[in-house]
């Protein structure tokens, strides 16, 4: 567990122009001299620093692990967690280059990664918040997952690879901790890091912690998180990690990242749909991406699954008949995407009930305009997300999926 | 890759001499001097140099890597393959001293492994082959792998011990390589180091190679061993890996030691207990072993699972009442059992297959009083696996699955 090092400070704007300086690609791309930088520091997450540099010529997004949780210095944390996050981007930033960011420079000493800055890109969340996303982004994030996670899987390259990725990725334990128990177990426990409305929504914190049903499905769910290491995962895929102008659609803050099943991602990202699409029944916007999201992910599978190569899987395709034959390849791919798609709406339900009472909680909920009906609201996303856990069979297809957020947005508009 | 050290030669008596009388705690457990030890070349395995060595007071076993496979030299290949059977038995051995090795002695720089020596036990498969094996060794193989299994998953201690231990087996890729290639691979593929009786199974081979079913089971099964890391496997478990001696059983060789599904070690136990019950008909000592295996695996992993502790899948045991249910717990349990029954059946079909027309076939089928016959026991136990690969459904429990083995042993006696 690394949390400080000799060479570690926290930078102030002195520090971070002089570590920028020092590196010649940097210096070049934001053009004339350090004193002619500004520095805005543009914080947002939970976690860690984060400043937009801009020169004459360019801008460039710094970011540096604290050696505490942002928010809550008491809560102590390695450092280590920036250097998953440009692990990760030199993964997956290749496959999907229009999709994220570039890794423009990481610094394992000091902590410190430098990527493109993304301007005058917004927060998705609170653009669907605004009202004022631009619709396509669903079908961004499916191409996005699709494209990431088959070629990130022993689908694509000799199984060593794959091991390789999950050792490096299993030492990412820190913040696999804070996922087990932020969004996999404090919220069925009633534990004092919860923090549902009070007193409108203490008996339902209660009632979730009685339930033995929800229990069991949370049981297993940590168990396929923590067992079934089927691709590289970003593994914090919320509207907050995704950043947007007009058409463009950015993932970013990807130090969660661990190998699991892709239906993580999948879930995560539905969940928050659904979340906006009931807290704010007055906007179709991120219910409409529902469907998109599920249709791009099938077929940009289906796209990297043609192109993935090499793999051990896929091994004895050109020496027997069994594996040339389409339809072999289709029957395993969709075994593969049903499987995805059972662990989407398991994991969506933790996520939207950590979400709704959990202790990092979503601004969505904000549209309410009162009390009552914001409590009103967070009940009914919580009574979808139990019917997800303990009744998937119910969510058949993509389709009733969309239409059951529908329906859990009530009569209110 | 490690190939050779600096430190590294392969042992002659005289350095093997030299190497335990240097190491306090061996030279006393044999007793006199150097000069007293007797050394006996035992090496019966496909890879590695084994050695007993007898003093005045006692014996050990001594295990040397060599830079390429034992029976094959050209078939060049690193050396760290000891120190995950070190680390394997780290792991194993204090859960079931009664039916493993003690360590007692990992040189990592000379790749040599010292060991309790096991006498007069012999090994396994020897004893079905002569009909002389002492019943109960199922039960004690279903004790072994029962409770390594609970013991080495996510069901005991904190996601972050687990997570530590699949990333140390994710290195042991050589030997991971070759359960991939051999087992689960080639004998799907018509491939050159397949050794079919010929000219009796030729057409057999070329018949598996072209069945679409069969690949995609296999193709299946390969993902679900590469991407399913449960528990620590001992990833050899067929009858060579076995030692007895009357009732005492003891589980040796685990240098194939990876995270992988525990249905994979049931597997391949049971093939090789299927394979000898069809190879010789006249005996029932491995057919009858069956039921008792999983009977016993059964109960010891009931056992185990009250026993573990902390994990983070049983997380909320205390704070909420889901998790204390009784029924939450058993029909956890069930599933999880379950889902190593369905594993077992497919891993058994790919080990029965590999057995009897692969690369390292086993000595069972000698027992056919001539080719023609031996070749029909052959030809039947590969309907069994192509029966277990394609219709698991058909082996709904272990009698079914006993039945079935005894069936396929056809009149013959």
């Amino acid at each position: 567990m690394i949390t400080t090092g000799p060479m570690y400070r926290t930078f102030d704007n002195a520090l971070l122009c002089q570590h920028l300086a020092a590196l010649p690609h940097i210096a070049v791309r934001l053009g004339g001299a350090p004193d002619d930088w500004e520095i805005a520091e543009v914080s947002d997450g939970n976690l860690n620093m984060v400043w937009i540099v801009r020169g004459p010529d360019g801008a460039v997004c710094v970011k540096q692990s604290l050696p505490h949780v942002r928010v809550d210095p008491s809560w102590k944390m390695p450092l280590d967690r920036t250097a998953f996050e440009a692990a990760y981007l030199r993964d997956v930033a290749p496959l999907v280059p229009d999709l994220t960011t570039a890794l423009l420079d990481f610094d394992a000493e000091r902590f410190v990664l430098v990527v493109e800055a993304l301007t005058p890109h917004v927060v998705l969340r609170t653009a669907l918040c605004a009202r004022s996303a631009t619709p396509g982004f669903g079908a961004a994030i499916g191409r996005f997952v699709g494209r990431s996670s088959v070629m990130t899987s022993l689908l694509n390259g000799p199984f060593e690879g794959m091991m390789q990725r999950i050792a490096r990725f299993a030492a990412n334990t820190t913040l696999t901790r804070i996922t087990v128990d932020l969004v996999m177990t404090d919220p069925f426990c009633a534990h004092p890091r919860n923090r549902p409305m009070r007193p409108e929504l203490t008996a339902l914190e209660q009632e979730l912690a009685a339930d033995v049903a929800l229990a069991r499905a949370a049981a297993a769910l940590r168990q396929r998180f923590l067992g079934t290491p089927q691709a590289l995962l970003h593994g914090d895929l919320h509207t907050g990690s995704i950043m947007v102008h007009g058409q463009d659609v950015r993932v970013i803050d990807g130090e969660f990242a661990v190998c699991g099943p892709v239906g993580f991602d999948c879930g995560q990202f539905v969940a928050n749909l659904a979340i906006n699409a009931i807290a704010d029944p007055g906007s179709d916007l991120a219910l409409n991406e529902i469907v998109p999201f599920w249709a791009a992910f099938l077929a940009e599978t289906e796209r990297a699954w043609a192109e993935a190569r090499g793999s051990d899987i896929h091994a004895g395709i050109h020496a027997g008949a069994g594996m040339a034959d389409p339809a072999t390849q289709a029957a395993l791919r969709t075994a593969w995407c049903d499987g995805i798609y059972a662990d989407m709406l398991g994991f969506a339900g933790l996520e939207i009930i950590r979400r709704t009472i959990g202790y990092a909680q979503v601004a969505d909920y904000a549209a309410a305009p009162d009390r009552a009906e914001e409590a009103a609201r967070r009940s009914r996303a919580i009574g979808l997300a139990r019917r997800l856990l303990v009744q998937p069979a119910a969510f058949g297809d993509i389709g009733t999926l969309a239409r059951a957020v529908a329906d859990a947005r009530g009569d209110a508009v």
